[in-house]
């Protein structure tokens, strides 16, 4: 199976459409290029036009959810990334993930809100998929998503 | 109108001196330049020894006010890289940015205070402007300012 | 004295011990190599299987142990990179170090506390541990840790 059949796959198990438009901002761009290096700006779980996980985690929000955000957010990365290569066969390596969790005051399982998002670049990418990753604890985030996260992508073959 | 003369008119306009010291920290650099790619510290809203925009934003600070202090941060980016390169025609991309918004509790418009800097970075660099960019909500940040940017430029001509 | 050496003799006088296994976790890696830039994930200040310095920055914990905290990440790192490559002499750069803080809500001296790691780095790589740097105030990381830092070493020679 390719990694373009898998991402459907995996996508349509998180009910994430893959067809769908991607929302973008004004002046900055989701994804830029430079070399071989992919930047992807701070992905939160948005759907088309709805954030789908909106909340504090640990009060509003459970870690069970906040792991979902974390794949939808990691899910919108990678359709970013397969539209601008038009396969993810291209993608090489995965250097950085940088994973925001929007957090209650007591909350301190961020590094499990980011298994989230490795579990989907592992489970989509293997070997590949393995990366370093930061994840914190932030008040808050844009349109009061659970979770934000940007990634780099690498093309290199090393 | 060359880039460094728009780049005049603009810190002008914003009230940025650009003939000022720039002031420096310790075992840290505001600059580094590795092969293409120049690395800019954490920017403050700092004109000369006062940083401008103290507070948090969303109760201390409105949105109209956070914003110009994402805009003097991304100024000050801009002044160290003139600075080290001698023209910003240099610039060839903006690969990331990412902006740290020192956010009231209800505050969820970090992607509008971002929207600050991406401004400056399109009216003066136009298509070369375009970066990724990550916007977040934190508790605090150094000195009390409402916002703080880091800034990656790239030299290469792709 | 080597980098080697006095990596050694720093690491003792912090009491970290660089003969212990580095816990690793799951789907994601410590530490990645791409090209001729190393990432390392985000440190907290964890020395075998405890975290050392627990906390908010501010309140339960003052400036010098924050510091100290940030040493420790720092030291983590390190030893990291010196496993990876075998010898801290390689390292030729250190582009960008981000450091989160767990701060209090008037806690201002997130710069202060990186000192922490910024020390280190210029104490054992002289020139070539000179960095940009982000300081941030966040409300939470994982495990409660009061401080996280996440790196990149260059090994180019420029």
């Amino acid at each position: 199976m390719s990694v373009d059949t898998a991402f459907k796959a995996i996508a349509a198990r998180h009910g994430f459409p893959l067809d769908e438009a991607i929302k973008i901002g004004g002046n900055y761009v989701p994804l830029l290029q430079e070399g071989e290096v992919i930047y992807v700006s701070g992905q939160i779980p948005r759907v088309g036009d709805v954030v789908r996980h909106v909340g504090e985690v640990g009060t509003d929000i459970g870690l069970a959810e906040a792991q979902q955000a974390a794949a939808i957010s990691t899910l919108r990365a990678l359709a970013l990334v397969q539209r601008h290569l038009g396969s993810l066969d291209l993608v090489r390596s995965v250097p950085r993930i940088t994973v925001y969790v929007r957090s209650a005051p007591g909350f301190t399982q961020q590094s499990e809100v980011a298994d989230g998002a490795s579990g989907v670049l592992a489970e989509l990418l293997g070997e590949r998929g393995l990366h370093t990753r930061t994840s914190v604890g932030v008040s808050q985030l844009p349109k009061g998503a659970a979770v934000e996260i940007d990634f780099l992508f690498g093309l290199r073959r090393s």
